[in-house]
């Protein structure tokens, strides 16, 4: 998408060759527009963990990069094993993370070392544009949700969609997640209008989510994270969509800290809260988030200290808290199943619930050895 | 309470037998701790609308104040209509404020002009004491919530108490509503650890909250408002007790924004939620508090910009947004009374519902002259 005009992806092997990666540093957004460049395993790592790249499908593609990066100090065994635990550890709660890092393994372990730094190369390159694909076609199926919730508007007014945090192009190598069909009913000329919840502690929705929209033209407007209940119990909001960082075979979701109070509020107003995901988010091995989704806990300055612009244009971090008080940072929460009202994934539409995916991902089914083999649900989309 | 170890209220006559009033600035905190000197008229207004003064009860003994203001200027029936109109004009949410110039022009109109500011001021004082009387009792009436949820509780360990915003003694003009009982607890010696809120857009809770709770030794820590859900969900949460800005007959309660997607939290997980107030906050016109409560819209910029303190100790405001991008900025919502378990008032404890209400206030029952009047419901505490 674009950046003053200038269609760009948030991660992409150096032009010149050397095998170093640059992506855009989106901690200085909406400040700055800069480009950090990444020249080892080490500087994923801290990429990853320092959230100079955020969102679960950008730090699977950084992850994969990363793996390139170790490779071209070290091709050995050793080296691989621990380049894969150093990027698996950056960051807890997301999945994409350890997908992506398995998929680079099962890419090059089987190769002789001198071989396996081109293949890497080549293996991380594919998993960005998989990326791509899958958004662009979760922007296709989610499409038809924006379409139907314009049906039962009076002509001309704009569905108004509210998300939580950055699921857009940002989070991922381009297109995004909750924001591609967005993208995709813009380009169908469908008036949208998104309420954009500002996302504390680190505020990825009035910086990054608002940042984009606006270089992209979408009509928006930030709020607090607290203003979702109200504009639902006011009719002002037709559609919620968010991303994830991990969903489980059943449906639960984990997302940023405060995705849950919106899925309540939704479910209190009868608003669809539907949450988009390429199939690399999905933890085909749990079967309840709240239980077994491990929270990530950061540092409490995320809390207690922001950053900003001065009027004299000087960027400056503050601190907001009461001097001496203590503060605690969850970095995401679970909403249950029960509070979704469908998963927008790249194979189309599908019930938050394991008949739903199964549907969708039949090839997950286990064969139970007991009985026959169960044929997969129909595509179910609600 | 205390700041500094010295006891204080947040709303007195200035000592020097001027007329004038003084108040802590708390737009400076948790920064610097000031006094503001209220002259006029025009001074109070302008310290209600630009929330130098914030919190229903405190709003509402500052209009007290601002009809002694004026009366000092002019005591003319004239003087004394437009000073109640201007004063009730500068925030629309929180019901104390017509409730304070109610009362004060019932004090002072039927008096001859010459003597109308010596029994103003006499009314005023009454205002605060009545006040700080009535926030005694909720502590003295919450307090058996919180000696409850001990006993649930492991020996020793703290009872976990959730708040939003502030509705402590900065929001009163002593001991506070949500926060009385927290300090009838901590007299009692009973462990309490408070989870405050932080409060966006304008962080009373981590600048108010967290200051008079620092300042009065009780344990807290800041959480960002998306963190609630999370902590309910994993047990980490005994009880939420809020403050109200106005409450209908039927138990519907306008607060801070935000205060809504709490109650949904509690509610899912069976955390008890409860609201604190004095009946000056109580709407007895009103029955449906999402319909008919007005809810104030604020100026873009409190969602935008903060304010806080550099590593060098400067007071900075930052722009926090995408450039270019809009903001709404909504101050209240209303969490209908199914989703609250009860009210604490100065009265007792009671239903959030019409019944709950009219067994505390008896009075209020509207006699219908079709029937035999109805007696009062005994009081039912829940």
């Amino acid at each position: 998408m674009n950046i003053h005009g200038q269609a760009t992806r948030t991660i992409w092997p150096a032009a010149d060759g050397s095998g170093d990666v640059e992506v855009i540093d989106q901690t200085a957004l909406p400040h700055r527009v800069e480009v950090a460049r990444l020249t080892s395993l080490a500087d994923a790592v801290r990429a990853i963990s320092r959230m100079t790249v955020r969102g679960a499908p950008l730090i699977g593609a950084t992850a994969a990069y990363g793996i390139c990066l170790a490779l071209r100090e070290d091709p050995s065994d050793a080296a691989l094993a621990l380049a894969a635990a150093g990027l698996r550890a950056s960051r807890p709660t997301a999945i994409n993370l350890a997908w992506a890092v398995e998929a680079m393994l099962a890419a090059v372990s089987p190769l002789p070392p001198g071989e396996r730094q081109a293949a890497a190369q080549a293996k991380a390159a594919q998993i960005c544009d998989d990326d791509v694909e899958a958004c662009r076609m979760i922007g296709e199926h989610g499409l038809g949700l924006i379409t139907e919730a314009r049906e039962k508007k009076a002509h001309g007014s704009a569905v108004n969609i509210l998300t939580h945090c950055n699921a857009g192009w940002l989070a991922t190598v381009d297109w995004g997640t909750a924001l591609a069909p967005i993208y995709a009913a813009q380009a169908c000329g469908i008036p949208v209008h998104v309420w954009v919840d500002e996302t504390r502690p680190r505020n990825q929705g009035a910086s990054l989510t608002a940042f984009e929209l606006g270089q992209q033209g979408v009509a928006h407007t930030i709020i607090v994270d607290n203003a979702g209940g109200h504009l639902m119990q006011h009719g002002m909001v037709d559609l919620v969509i968010v991303g994830s960082d991990r969903t489980t075979r059943t449906g639960d979701v984990a997302n940023k800290i405060g995705t849950y109070l919106k899925a309540l509020a939704a479910f209190d107003n009868g608003v669809p809260f539907h949450v988009a995901l390429p199939s690399s988010t999905i933890d085909w091995s749990l079967t309840d988030g709240v239980a077994q989704i491990p929270i990530e806990q950061r540092d409490p300055r995320e809390v207690t200290q922001i950053t900003g612009r001065t009027a004299e244009g000087v960027i400056a971090t503050v601190d907001i808290a009461a001097p001496g008080s203590l503060a605690a940072n969850y970095a995401f929460d679970v909403t249950p199943a029960r509070l979704v009202t469908g998963l927008i994934t790249e194979r189309g539409l599908c019930a938050a619930s394991e008949a739903g995916l199964l549907g969708l991902w039949p090839e997950r089914i286990s064969p139970d050895p007991g009985s026959p083999p169960t044929p997969p649900s129909p595509h179910s989309p609600r």
